[in-house]
């Protein structure tokens, strides 16, 4: 990175028109035409398909493996984004991991509060193995709310006997709805894309009364046990620091092979950015190669 | 890893004589006879040197580039251990990253307590930049209380205006002094090298009455603002597992490049059992692949 390029992204993402302390339906036309301005890239495919009754949208390359799948889970504070939005990003780390990627439209919140995003990560990863594609060829990943969603899925997945995935990939996740981590106030001033406020009042959307502290809603206090190989990715200019080093320090706890990567000044999710910045190509890069040593050999 | 060999390292370990419960005295006879066992890679040579008042060992392979050093920072309590003990491990991770090792005898306690560990490994880093060594061409690394030290090195010389080496590669660091991370208590029974007793009676040595808070003595707490990017290793059968995690995300706070990587199961400063574990050869590896990439280009 040189300084200049992330000044001029921090500066567009400050003077932009995106704040998550809108209501719900000004967030999802904003976020949304935001995100259709992002490059897509050549050569890359799209294909609507189903998952265990979720709609979903399918990447191919030309050089991707198809008997495996990258499942990942949009952001959007649970309540904006859409796997259609997301396309550049989540195609990106499929690519780079070298098979399809798979994201679940899922269903979004306040219209469908918790548990709805957990029970169609759920049934979208559970159709992946009733089509037959064996949970070592399977990697999940997700950034903001579809990281904590992410690993929500794995814990739920778990609990019901099914199989883990081959690694799970984490990009500026929110695991603490709550919002109680220090760097809520410690890293205010420092972060062009999310306000405590705004994380609160969609925390409250999505939560619609149901406690913070269950494990599938805050998976930063959830037991991990048994979690496959985790990366997690942040930025340092984030409100979210803390949700992503004290998710490290509880799969820690729980015995999970964990890879914490931190990046100075980064914002959130700069892995989207990859036409502004040389660290959100990077970070890709590094995503897709821990992916693809995870996948069986 | 085969779960054999771990359990037949963790049984050698556990009815092993060395226990940091012992004397000072006791525990330099006991671990330096322990790792004179520990075989030497071939081809490595060593050589006695002095850097700024120090005594040192230095080490070079065949394939070595002898105008970059590592230079490490063993472990021991600050109580035990020595450069000639440890040099299978810090000679197999300079040569992983292709250099010269430098890993000076700094003074131990209690004869010599808190800040003399730090005063020699300075004077040490120092002189390494009078002889003209360029700091980019610098790494640091330790394990252990060195892996403390090694902090509290960076910290003292940047405060001192000293410029930054090019990165820093910590082994299971201890860097509370005061021994208080949850996983003192949570894996005290998983942890067959290290007891909490064990080691607040090693701190009180080295601290000789001086405040445990000393961000020279816990670098835990200390502004690491500044400092070069860091690799910390830790294994999750460790009572130090907290030291490793609370100073990954000290350092995010602090906005310094950071990676951490949690091995499930393993053990204290699992790298110098790469005789015995997988993991311990596969650690040396990513370590020196970690200390490459951040020299000068």
């Amino acid at each position: 990175m040189t300084t200049q390029e992330l000044q001029a992204l921090v500066d567009q993402i400050r003077s932009g028109p995106l704040t998550f302390e809108a209501d719900p339906a000004e967030i999802r036309a904003t976020f949304d035409g935001m995100l259709a301005t992002f490059p897509v890239d050549e050569g890359v495919t799209f294909q609507e398909v189903t998952l265990g009754g979720v709609p979903a949208l399918q990447s191919s390359d030309p050089g991707a493996d198809l008997g495996r799948v990258l499942l990942y889970l949009h952001g959007g504070g649970y309540v904006a984004g859409s796997a259609a939005g997301y396309r550049t990003l989540w195609s990106r780390l499929a690519s780079a991991a070298g098979v399809r990627g798979v994201a679940p439209e899922y269903r979004l919140a306040p219209e469908h509060p918790f548990p709805a995003a957990v029970e169609d990560a759920v049934a979208a990863y559970r159709a992946l193995l009733d089509e037959g594609v064996a949970p070592e060829d399977i990697a999940v990943g997700g950034d903001s709310a579809g990281g904590g969603l992410a690993v929500a899925l794995l814990v739920a997945a778990r609990d019901q006997g099914l199989p883990m995935p081959s690694s799970v990939t984490l990009l500026s996740p929110w695991t603490d709805l709550a919002c109680s981590g220090a760097s809520m106030d410690g890293k205010a001033a420092a972060d062009p894309s999310l306000t405590p406020a705004g994380l609160r009042l969609r925390a409250a959307d999505y939560l619609a009364g149901h406690a913070a502290d269950d494990p599938l809603a805050s998976p930063v206090g959830a037991d991990l046990t048994g979690l496959p190989p985790m990366l997690v990715q942040v930025g340092t200019a984030e409100v979210l620091l803390d949700d992503a080093t004290r998710l490290a320090a509880r799969a820690a706890v729980c015995d999970v092979r964990t890879s914490l990567e931190i990046w100075p000044a980064m914002v959130h999710v700069f892995a989207m950015f990859g036409f502004a910045l040389s660290e959100g190509r990077e970070v890709v890069d590094q995503c897709g190669a821990f992916v693809r040593r995870h996948f069986r050999k």
